[in-house]
């Protein structure tokens, strides 16, 4: 009787995990919404439109290389392999959650930076004389970042959410960013050129939470697929090294031409060097024998890039960037080796990508240093036209001075987590309905629920022996 | 007896199969002979050859930064790594010819940029004043441009063909393309900056027609070698992605300074976003218990930014690109599932890629896509300096109209499809001598012919069970 | 007895390779040391520090697009992407040390880059008004460049060192390589853009000389590992082909502004193109069978673009880019089949990744391909203001003609020879130290000694069954 019981639940949830309906229902309506609202609102630019030669005439630009395509394309083009096969390939790690992890990403990301332009373009980009959003590269930037605090709150949720969930996730998410966004930039005129407030602060709360809104008390029964396997570590790799090379550009992406993207990334390139060798060093010494642990590697050495987010295109000085890197790698691997644990045994916060020691605790720090970097600041080290142009003291701030602007930026970092985490509870709250078709406790972790799987790697040998087989008998 | 004749098949097929004496003889005498032709033709212009600086001088160029390498340089290099890592890991998701699909990729990319820079040069950089082709980074980018439409005839042929019938087929391919694109850019004047015709449509009809003529009746002999496994499929998706990230700088490498690249690289962003929720809808929809296929995800997510080739410098408008992309999404999902097994069992074109769904059909809308956009266009949406600009309405051209440039898009669709059927029947039949060292049916999408395996994954795990056995032991 | 002898060993051997005091302690110091010596001596430039709106008014420049960033930001990140992912990845080939491969490529990069800023610095960038080092984007890729001979070592040792071992490689390195380049660049005036001589001979020979030093005549105990399996050679391919890929921009990144860099980048996508062909072709042609060998197409493909290092700024021509190719692509896969065994055989050089035949000899023909183009160069090539640009020819050199360039040419590779055997022979006797947890020769080649290893692929398949048997249950 046990056993019918336990088969009327496997048969349940099996089919909990039918997504025929719900999956291509949410991805053609909204996307039918999307083509909608883009032909209400959006068009393009001054710069990407043809009228672009005659605007160049009118405002005495001498070359078309001054157009701001030229400035940030290449920055652009990192910061998408950032989001598509960096985000996606970090979580390939575990073994058997490869194509959940790089293609779920996918899904969410290219919903996520359409539903972004027309969130970040009504809240920065609209044109009051035509009631249109006109974008450019820089749009396509802000949308990827946007996107990527969606991604990050995915890396708490790896494995336990179905893909209508993350849909789900993503349209939120995406909204409650924009409406942070204008907050902290617009509003509280704080600075954030590479997000450590806005996109992880957000992202990991918001992962957090939602995680502990969708505690599963025995997850145990999947453990067998929570590790990784060799091969899979591989691949991993492949996300966290252009996750790595790249966040020079993604930390400079937006920040003023010339000498703002300069330095962004001297102080990027520099605080994930340092990084490195703090994240190694903790991983090593606090393993048996001294042996160097994979999730360390591929995620702490991380944590440098997020820190300096905010103050990477401040006078944070080189060495400044060493010693928040420095600090980062030490605190993301002890996070990996004492705070997950923690959380998930007393918190009831199942993160299974560790979001909290890559992107949450370095983000707050980042919020923390960037405060610390604009309150110090001062004519003398900037020059009275670079304090103002790093930090747009103009407009309705033009009285703005540096201690005050420090005290913005607290105030920004305190936005973005009360919009996180009181935006996960929220949204939580809904993917706890029973209407979304994620898996059983013992069916996570696992693609076999969303994906028509390929026959194992097993049945080649025999294959290639009878080749061989066939060789030898030449 | 009946094992003793298939013994001396065998032996045949296994012979056949060895191109050492070939594969060499073709690469040695065909590079030496690029070289030769590179001394007597290929010589630098104006912009890479150190009279750069006088050039600057008598032409009024006030900085280095307009030497047009600073504005194309950036996207070829995104270019580049779709032809080589895009297209080669894209190619890679059968479990056992990865080394064929990266290896002979690269074989054939490597030889056909060569021949591409002199075929295209003499139609379109030749100075008639020495009799040399001038080269500069535009002429790299066409380059890979050309070889990217062998390697999707590649795509078709995939297992089923020796190195030395791809560097066939690349030679001929190459020769066609740039005859072919002649007609079409510079007799017709259509516009194609993304090749959706030129490029896609030729190729894709190119390595459908050689299929066909290499139609293999026993095929289903391989069955057992052309599916994927799991990590084969993981592969793949770093192909996918490569290709999916950088299509808006295929699209806009080549297009117009200013506005033109900056409106392509939106035009193909928002496409293919578009594109891969319909992929998934369609997916989802079409499978038993609604699970996604990797097939479709690694493939039909890319077939906006394939439809959108043409169009991406116009002002197709960004609800436009959305609407493309959700065709075709839509479309190239429903080929694999109900096209590609129709055309090997009805019209005997074995398509290993599904490059039908990817490829030609995507190619075709984009065509069309083309005229209808080029023929609504208008002097109050372009403006009048815009309009002549994006359809280049100078020299012979100068009385064109948007009308009857219309047309003329239409026609170079059609050279398009012509040269692409055409051609690939009179290479396929060339491809059918006896003499090329192809597989026999049942050592198709092997890597066993062409290369030497290293021992296989099983002979691990012994070892490391001696070192974890070693590890208990201290 | 004998058992327990080996027994003994055994343990020994075990407790060597733990470096759970070393790694951290070397980590941890040398990074606070970097701290130190960056908080005394590293400033940003004029392109990166706020005062660049004043330096641009001072120095009229018109626009922040003449900032020296968006010259070489976007080959900045291409080289940045070969060292850690084409350095990286194209070491894991190896069937059990990809961990090792990918993860301390890493570590050794991120260190090695911070330590190279100060040492280059000191020599190229030295304020000496305040006695600060000012750094911009040429900084950080030279600072790449310096690394990159540090990793060419490191292919030499690959999977018999610890990577302690490998921290002082690259501390011992990084300096020889600062001093070497000062004599090369600026005492004896040589060209070098892409480092042939400076970077490829030096970083050849001071890792086979330390492989030298570190003969292990009983690394035959390690044979089991030291081949490949089928997916690790497919990931090898992703190393290769961003190496290969992204080489032009490695070739351009710090060559001049204008036609400089263009030259460099066709110079060096020609070269490459044309290794590929001749490396297939050797590979075929000295093989049983005529099948191809993954460890050439995964290296000899890449010698081009190492040996036009030197000339690709020169006027190398077209042709002779081919040319050079050409020959290396034979040179080098022949290299690999029968050099690579004699060295270790008769000259005691065992060469992990056979960087003799990638770096060390093309390098040595790329400074003689360097000193002969330079020495052939005249003003009816370049045209006057194009020889002085192209050579340099100003301040103390400003008399300097072709042909005794051509010498000094030919005075920097002995300097690099020089250094990197003299260095590697100093640098491999303290790493003959018993102090340094270096494995046993049983114990090569292997990722377990380092690192915390995840259970095995194998474990998977049953549980996979076991989701097929519930699926068909259903």
């Amino acid at each position: 009787m046990g056993a019918a019981q336990s088969f009327r639940d496997m048969c349940d949830r099996t089919k909990n995990t039918n997504v025929r309906l719900s999956l291509p229902a949410v991805c053609v309506v909204w996307q039918t919404a999307m083509i909608i609202l883009f032909g209400v609102f959006i068009r393009y630019d001054e710069e990407s439109d043809p009228h672009w030669v005659e605007h160049k005439a009118s405002e005495n630009i001498s070359s078309d290389i001054e157009n701001d395509f030229y400035f940030r394309y290449p920055s652009f083009q990192d910061v998408h392999v950032m989001i598509f096969v960096g985000f996606g390939f970090l979580m390939t790690f575990l073994k058997r959650y490869s194509f959940g992890a790089v293609g779920f990403n996918f899904l969410i990301a290219a919903f996520g930076l359409q539903w972004a332009l027309l969130m970040q373009g009504w809240f920065h980009s609209l044109d009051y004389n035509d009631g249109k959003i006109k974008i450019g590269i820089e749009n396509l930037i802000n949308a990827d970042f946007c996107v990527a605090g969606c991604l990050i709150a995915y890396g708490a949720l790896l494995g336990k959410v179905s893909p209508v969930q993350l849909m789900v996730l993503t349209l939120f998410g995406i909204t409650l960013f924009a409406v942070e966004e204008f907050i902290i930039l617009s509003v509280i005129h704080a600075r954030d050129a590479g997000g450590s407030m806005v996109i992880h602060t957000f992202g990991g709360y918001y992962g957090l939470s939602i995680s502990w809104m969708l505690y599963r008390p025995n997850l145990d029964q999947s453990s067998r697929l929570q590790g990784s396997v060799y091969r899979s570590d591989v691949f991993a790799m492949i996300g966290t090294l252009f996750l790595w090379m790249f966040w020079p550009s993604f930390n400079s992406a937006i920040t003023d031409h010339g000498d703002g993207q300069h330095r962004a990334v001297i102080n990027t390139y520099l605080a994930l060097a340092s990084t490195v060798l703090t994240a190694v060093a903790v991983s090593s010494l606090f393993q048996k024998h001294g042996k160097l642990d994979m999730v360390h590697i591929q995620n702490s050495t991380l944590a440098g890039g997020v820190a300096v987010g905010t103050a990477a295109e401040f006078m944070l000085m080189p060495y400044g960037a060493l010693i928040v890197g420095f600090c980062c790698g030490i605190i993301s691997t002890l996070g990996y080796i004492y705070l997950t644990p923690f959380m998930e045994k007393y918190m009831k916060i199942q993160d299974t990508c560790g979001i909290h020691n890559l992107h949450a605790m370095p983000g707050v720090i980042g919020g923390i240093v960037g405060a610390i970097t604009a309150a110090a600041a001062s004519e003398s080290v900037y020059g009275h036209e670079g304090l103002v142009n790093t930090f747009d003291f103009e407009g309705a701030f033009k009285n703005m001075v540096p201690t005050r602007q420090g005290g913005h930026q607290a105030g920004g970092l305190c936005v973005a987590i009360l919009f996180g985490i009181g935006g996960g509870i929220i949204v939580g709250a809904i993917l706890r309905l029973p209407i979304w078709g994620d898996p059983a406790d013992d069916n996570c972790f696992d693609d076999e629920p969303y994906w028509e799987l390929p026959e194992d790697e097993e049945s080649v040998p025999p294959i290639l022996q009878y080749n061989n087989h066939m060789r030898n008998k030449d």
